[in-house]
């Protein structure tokens, strides 16, 4: 359905708005002791690889930059990004159909909360906790493949 | 600007809108002749990677699959999609913030006009034509480099 309808705010009409899906970022930033995942403050309830919505105006790369400093506090540089993959799945995301890039970027420093910031902890690749949001098992299961394999 | 407006079509007010990118897919098709490139019959004039927009409920490897069965009748296989790159510069396309998922896939069988075609034709990787349409010469370039060291 690729439709959906907005009230107008003069009359109350239905007014039919286009949808398509939403791209969003994540981002596996990678620390000497292991990636960084947030615990959600709202459902899904869980842990999360940190991301969030891509601007319109903005690049993936700009999106994803800002995100992490948003949410951890933690200042990547674009050249860094490494591109992990997208995942698409309308399924993935039960809110919305988002489509997330994925990328990870080794960092340095010590992550804080940020403006948006749930808690946040560090976890090794091989500990990783439980439950994990949407997709999130999958997309660090193909991390963990691809890392072993020396390809990402 | 994350936002535009439709007009009410009950009493002609403006409604506000949110504005996200739009997300496409590029597939470049490889043929044992070389790969497949669009002549668009509207602007931006000149050549492009098949693809299209990504429909919402769609995942990308779907959209990737159906724009290529549209505008060239090649039959590809979500499977057999591997991931070159997204690019998602705001100004590399001036109708709208359009993000492109770039697939590279191997096809076999004779291209024919499908519902959406303009003409196409078949290029060697090292005579490709000019004008290339948006930013789809950065991406060949990024695809020829990727070929010759064997990472794509």
């Amino acid at each position: 359905m690729p439709f959906d309808f907005l009230a107008c705010p003069a009359c109350g009409a239905q007014v039919k708005q286009y949808k398509n899906p939403l791209p969003t970022v994540d981002v596996i930033v990678e620390l000497p002791e292991g990636i960084v995942l947030i615990e959600r403050k709202n459902e899904p309830f869980g842990w999360a690889i940190p991301g969030g919505f891509v601007d319109y105006g903005e690049s993936l790369e700009h999106a994803a930059v800002r995100e992490i400093q948003e949410e951890i506090s933690v200042q990547l540089e674009e050249k860094d990004l490494r591109l992990l993959g997208c995942y698409s799945d309308p399924a993935r995301d039960k809110r919305s159909h988002n489509i997330s890039t994925v990328y990870v970027a080794k960092a340095s420093g010590t992550p804080k909360a940020g403006d948006d910031a749930a808690a946040f902890a560090i976890f090794p690749i091989d500990a990783l906790p439980e439950p994990l949001c949407f997709d999130h098992a999958r997309i660090l299961s193909d991390y963990r493949s691809k890392k072993k394999a020396g390809t990402i």
